[in-house]
């Protein structure tokens, strides 16, 4: 993988999801909207190029695991797009979140008790339905879709020194290095920018995995594990964030609730934990810009409930 | 009053209030997200303009009277430039509100049983002290600053057929007027674009001023009335909202609590009513733009509790 999957996927989802705008909060500190976009997340992204990579689809359609974000993402691409989908979600998942997927048209089948289960089930459905299964973050089309977020970034701000980024399974952050090197390569810097890599401290998939050489399982719990909570880092993700161009740092609980809280209070922007999880790593100073450097931060999700931004 | 104005004051208060972003939701179409500005309103533009034209000020600083957006952007604009700020409110007013001026580090006075005698108070205060009187709409400043609004919209744009706002005490849409023709003229248009003026039905006062050929007073009630609840029109915006490019729309409360109610569930956006009025008559097509017509909406408020998101 590299750039050009990315700048061939901004021409295959243009006009099918936002090209959502950029605040510049104080002089160079830049927030990317991404929190604003169809869906509530980037996750339409990938999900678009997903399924407009993949040429004739079966009449079974679409097919992902997911009661959060991805499954939201894909159920929206589909209903856009005409396709049918099925969505496989754990029985623990909230009675408002399987309304809000089947209000999209999507089809949902709750099973198994945990994530992985649901997921091994729609695996299974998949084989013998043929419908195209669309991952959440460790598949090539997936990631380049996610990826042109950076090449917005990079044309909206004009150029940043840094893009801070939540992770979780991987697929954003990896997207966003591929293609914000790519456009400031094109746009005549020697490199892209650093790309800082934020986890709650209790989810540290990419952090366990740079240590170990290789994606590791780790626990899954806090505040942001409806969202970042991927029990290992996707083998594509990994290969692309294993760069010294890559920084990975770890926030607490506590810092993602006081940056979601402070987006509300002070920029009315209502995002959800891991909406957040970026911004808490400058806010806490697990990254400390230098003076005058650019900082691009990526508010990427806002599936929240409003009435918990000034109580939780 | 013309667009010279505008510009003085877009030079003025640069740097003090945010360049929102313009978000374009479908093609040609496009939200001015003016609800994340600085204090979470339009307001900070006509304040900051106001206390930065005055020059030296006096030691009684700044006065107001509000105990809504107008106190609140005041309080922020003083407290930015290091400036003494009195606000006198009503004693009907929340002690959120209250509280949430106080946060501001501004004097706080409470008098009077509704709006009006606060205002007395304020203007009375302001002859003992000296301190410079601050407007909600009817000071050529105040509408001057509350215009660079409209510079922005041609800008980010690339310019638009129509621009529809809501309307109060009418200095929020008239500077827009302002802003917006001068742009388009400097961009070689003939004429500025046509401007929408959004009212709720129970707020009249652009409706029944148009219609009288002077400002009027009107009855005040309403979803949209703690921030559009003026009870007749400035005489300054009277005078630019008096053209030919200004259709006056009406809409009903339901109608701007369904358009608040989208904001959030399509668009992740945080209105308050005031600020979904204008989306409103988009939505309830009070105003229906031609097949290919550009028109920008603009979103000018999100003080509200967002737990009424989803509920009121």
């Amino acid at each position: 993988m590299d750039y050009s999957d990315v700048l061939a996927a901004a021409g295959r989802i243009d006009g099918h999801v936002l090209r959502t705008p950029v605040l510049e909060v104080s002089a160079g500190v830049f927030f990317k909207l991404e929190l604003l976009q169809h869906s509530g997340s980037f996750k339409v992204r990938g999900a678009f190029n997903r399924i407009l990579s993949a040429g004739a689809l079966p009449p079974s359609g679409v097919i992902a695991a997911s009661g959060g974000n991805h499954g939201l993402a894909v159920a929206h691409a589909a209903r856009s797009l005409g396709v049918r989908a099925e969505i496989f979600v754990p029985e623990v998942t909230s009675p408002v979140k399987v309304a809000g997927l089947a209000a999209l048209g999507a089809h949902v089948t709750q099973t198994g008790a945990i994530y992985s289960e649901a997921a091994e089930a729609a695996a299974k459905r998949a084989a013998e339905t043929g419908a195209l299964a669309v991952h959440a973050y460790d598949q090539a089309e997936v990631v380049a879709g996610q990826g042109t977020t950076g090449l917005e970034i990079v044309e909206q701000t004009g150029g940043v020194d840094t893009v801070v980024v939540a992770v979780g399974g991987g697929g954003f952050a990896a997207g966003i290095t591929l293609g914000t090197s790519g456009a400031a390569h094109e746009a005549g810097s020697m490199s892209g920018p650093r790309i800082v890599a934020v986890e709650p401290e209790r989810i540290p998939t990419l952090h366990e995995a740079l240590r170990a050489g290789e994606p590791v399982p780790v626990e899954v719990s806090g505040v942001a594990a409806d969202a970042l909570g991927a029990t290992r880092l996707g083998a594509i993700p990994f290969e692309i964030l294993s760069s010294p161009r890559v920084r990975s740092v770890l926030v607490s609980d506590e810092a993602i609730v006081e940056a979601r809280r402070t987006l509300w209070a002070r920029h009315r922007l209502a995002a959800e934990p891991a909406g957040a999880t970026a911004y808490a790593a400058l806010l806490a100073g697990a990254y400390t810009p230098a003076p005058g450097e650019r900082v691009a931060v990526v508010l990427c999700g806002s599936n929240t409930d409003p009435a918990t931004l000034t109580t939780a």
